[in-house]
């Protein structure tokens, strides 16, 4: 086996995660926007990504296996084998978390789901959450360190809008319970988008120094 | 390195892996009894044992690399780490999922958190999970392929309950919205739980056969 063909194998490694990692970018944009302007077609469009998406995560969680065998790697080379098996676990729930979001906005169409007063909260997360992705892609590509460790600090946000949520559904909610519940989930589902893209990163850091 | 250094490493990964398992089938007891009893004693047990398995998941996740550089292995050997590998990131999570159902009981003591109107469906879900965690600690001592197949069916029951508890949040709910949203987020965590346990029965049909 020539050495050109040991480096393809983890340069296609490699290739897959980031395009697996672009690609959550568009689908938690488009999964807000379903949330925040009842938007059926972006819904929709995200079910459609993540089914789509499914494929490569598969690809990956077979490729990984078949690679640690052929190749016997070490040190750095094994290093990406485990983190991309990992980040791939990340990635495949990031895509079914946001397709959550999606299916909650689908199911109470054409009618909005957030009532005005958590609005500007969600608005937030989804700024959060969408800014999450794009460093968790960002590190992929670049592996700087600092911003791998930097994604941690970020999640904070989401986890105090989070807190914000549920004090404003404990204290004085005037919208029914279903609302309510739509929106615990909802809340929920952003939380775990954001533990997932610091997985991500984690294992970038993971990736460059060996470090958990 | 002799073959009975070699087999004492992936032996020490069965080994580990398997008193994980064993340790998730009280805990998620204990997290139900502080649920279904509001007891106080058993929700900070399930928080003290959820604390002290995170060394042994550290242990197994910082291991398995260290397995697959010193070894190289191929095979069913390969398959048992990348398969030890996911099941602890399985596993780590259900005990997550049980402090989070334990925190819930927790946050309301000494208040009972459900209302007698759902109580029954907890009872069944608090059953179900507890046998799929049983169920996966057994495939993995056995690894038997009917069971772990089996093992997967044995979740729709939970999924049901899950759903039913929506229908009942949904038509007709008179206990409050504090109430709503911690049920809706318990029936969330048990649902989750529960996916979990699958995913290491799932693990351990791919340890025997190489078939995702």
């Amino acid at each position: 086996m020539s050495r050109y063909t040991h480096l393809a194998d983890f340069d296609q490694l490699a290739g897959m995660l980031a395009v697996a990692g672009r690609e959550l970018c568009p689908v938690i944009r488009s999964a807000s926007r379903a949330l925040l302007e009842a938007d059926a077609e972006a819904a929709r469009a995200v079910r459609a990504e993540v089914a789509a998406a499914r494929g490569l995560h598969d690809r990956i969680e077979s490729w990984v296996p078949a690679v640690l065998a052929r190749r016997q790697p070490v040190a750095s080379d094994l290093r990406l084998l485990v983190a991309g098996l990992r980040m791939n676990g990340d990635m495949r729930r990031m895509g079914v978390l946001a397709g959550h979001i999606a299916g909650v906005a689908l199911s109470r169409y054409p009618d909005p789901v957030l009532p005005a007063q958590v609005r500007p909260t969600f608005v937030a997360m989804a700024d959060a959450a969408a800014r999450l992705a794009d460093k968790a892609a960002l590190v992929m590509a670049t592996r700087d360190r600092v911003d791998a460790i930097q994604t941690g600090l970020d999640d904070d946000e989401l986890d105090a809008l989070q807190r914000s949520l549920f004090t404003v559904l404990t204290d004085d909610w005037p919208y029914g319970i279903p609302a309510a519940v739509d929106v615990a989930m909802l809340g929920r589902y952003y939380e775990r988008f954001a533990d997932h893209a610091v997985g991500v990163a984690r294992q970038v850091a993971y990736l460059i120094d060996g470090n958990r």
